[in-house]
């Protein structure tokens, strides 16, 4: 009688904390799991530091009543319709468990972010999985998407900016997306936790295409570099947001009530002194010395539009022998498949990180590959 | 086709949210939701203070490992077995996933913790409930209990100190529990966040009973006042702790990182500076004064040997008139049932609470009876 329900076998380490397990452990530079080596903005700290023994106790589930004022005013959106979550993770854990059950399908695309396939399954759902064509860019193949759908599908879920292509959906993309929702009546989840993330023009956000069927994912964690923090948001179709907050009431019932204080405090500073556009030209920056630095070295790349992550070819390398050899740490494209084969030596590279450990990472991989290449 | 999932019916507002927004909106003293009205110690506030701008991104799901270290240390077990949370409330709904299935069934006892139900039906599992017996206190009735396992039983879910009743079993009545498990190889997940919280003897430790059996769930919010923080462990059986993450992991991924640094700092402290004791007296005071006040009054009390929560009889009042009328806030006793009817007029009192609020909610209600008492 007594044993661990089968899904628990859903919960192997994740390849991200598996490859920072490794990379501390052989002392590699890690550009694998995605978090930020620069510290969150001083207006960020400085605000918690304040509400650190003046904002402990719970908060409504639904969120600090401040914080989801924030958001709303942040995004343009009613704040009766924002829930705050333990990040942008348990905000796609609420929605898996609000929107899908058993006999329920979802379509997503490949490659995929690694949390979607447990929490669909965890809610009783079978994930559909469509893959991205990659040509000279990441594209979504819409003829596929549209044949994925089901009378079993209960919702499209997607990530804008998209992790770990970093591409970005164009508007014409989006707006066929949710034309194909709104034909089969679908949801559509739109994980858009990298929106201030990009390098050219402002991702679609899909709300706005589609207010009346879109959920979106948020993250201040992403936005103020303090992946730690666990503060998340939900934006809900109107009058939704009590159901999908109930949801979140059982998993951590409410958010880190001081950290929720003052991330309501910063996210108006964020947005008044341009935090965000210094933030997107210094990850450009080092966006710009990993992907010189890989072609340098002879090596395929794919451009992102967004995220701080860049796919690339590295065609006969290998994760787990790259940290212990080349140390350096960096996410093998079969990580992010389930049904469909990876492409051919496909990673994903973090450059999230300083500009030394960019560079340092850039002279082991070259050191490696003159080693390893006849 | 898009449609919430009928699971999220069960995520009505909780009439302890409810409750502290009536008595928000109404001026009433709040000794209905349990968070103290006391600051957290200083000397946790402090290294939160500190660990905010150094411990801001992820860390692993399973815990900052010094936080696990300081765990294991305090509780006497080994950090390999300890897992950190999102406070007791994710500890639980973690356990709900990894331990139940659709047609399982969980045995536990009424009244119950308001999110035990909501969690196991989340998970697919029956709550099946075994009602206590309050003659002069309050008391499991074994052979009931006994007679609410089945086939499908996968797990006894306890209270120890218990919430709402603020009774604690008595180590023969562990004791008897243990066996039954044994007898029919059930878990048992014993909810201990009120550890530190007793008037008498030291509650039993139900995993020192059956280490091979017990979960044990634990919560730095209650010890240290920091209810709005979310920091809660899991004490596992033996090699289990990973796949047990693995759930949290797809919920809110790990706890806010500054907050987990700071409790690994203030646990030992707390231990070694007597807080724990000094915790208890003040409740001990505060729990004196509203148990002789309600007795002043003619009502009838059942003394709590831990929590921060006493039980008490005051027939014919209405928990929603109270608040509006008498301008205090209490639990009504059936927010604690499902299967079986309440007691007639009972209803859950805090006295987390300052003694200035005791006293003037004493006052009011004293005041309101006179009213409504021919």
């Amino acid at each position: 009688m007594a044993h661990l329900h089968p899904r628990t076998q859903l919960s192997r380490e994740s390849i991200f904390a598996q490859m920072s397990r490794l990379a501390a452990q052989h002392g590699a530079i890690n550009l694998g799991q995605g978090f930020p080596s620069n510290p969150p903005p001083d207006f960020l700290l400085e605000a918690a530091r304040r509400a650190i023994g003046s904002v402990d106790q719970y908060t409504p589930p639904i969120g600090l009543p401040r914080l989801r004022e924030a958001v709303a005013e942040d995004l343009g959106v009613s704040p009766e319709d924002v829930i705050i979550t333990a990040g942008g993770t348990e905000a796609l854990h609420a929605l898996a468990e609000a929107l899908y059950g058993p006999d329920d399908e979802v379509v997503m695309l490949e490659p995929y972010f690694d949390v979607y396939i447990p929490q669909a399954r965890i809610a009783g759902a079978e994930p559909v999985m469509v893959p991205m064509q990659l040509t000279e860019r990441w594209e979504v193949d819409l003829p596929a998407l549209e044949r994925a759908i089901s009378v079993r599908t209960q919702a499209i879920l997607l990530t804008n900016p998209y992790n770990p292509t970093g591409s970005v959906f164009s508007r014409a993309e989006a707006q066929r997306i949710v034309e194909l929702a709104r034909r089969h009546d679908l949801w559509i989840i739109s994980d858009e936790v990298y929106d201030e993330l990009y390098f050219g023009e402002p991702p679609v956000r899909f709300r706005e295409l589609a207010p009346e069927r879109v959920f979106t994912v948020g993250s201040a964690g992403k936005r103020l570099e303090a992946t730690g923090w666990r503060i998340g948001w939900i934006v809900t179709p109107p009058g939704l947001a009590p159901q999908v907050a109930g949801m979140r009431q059982w998993s951590s019932f409410c958010s880190a009530a001081p950290l929720q204080a003052a991330v309501a405090e910063a996210l108006p500073i964020a947005r008044k002194e341009g935090f965000y556009q210094a933030l997107r030209e210094s990850y450009g920056r080092r966006k710009d010395l990993l992907e010189q630095g890989l072609r340098s070295l002879g090596l395929k790349t794919f451009s992102p539009a967004g995220t701080y992550f860049l796919t690339a070819l590295l065609p006969g390398l290998e994760a787990q022998t790259l940290v212990r050899e080349a140390k350096v740490a960096i996410i093998p494209g079969s990580a992010f498949y389930l049904h469909n084969p990876a492409p051919q030596g496909l990673f994903r590279l973090a450059f999230c990180k300083t500009s030394d450990e960019i560079e340092q990472a850039l002279e082991r991989l070259g050191h490696y590959l003159k080693q390893v290449t006849p």
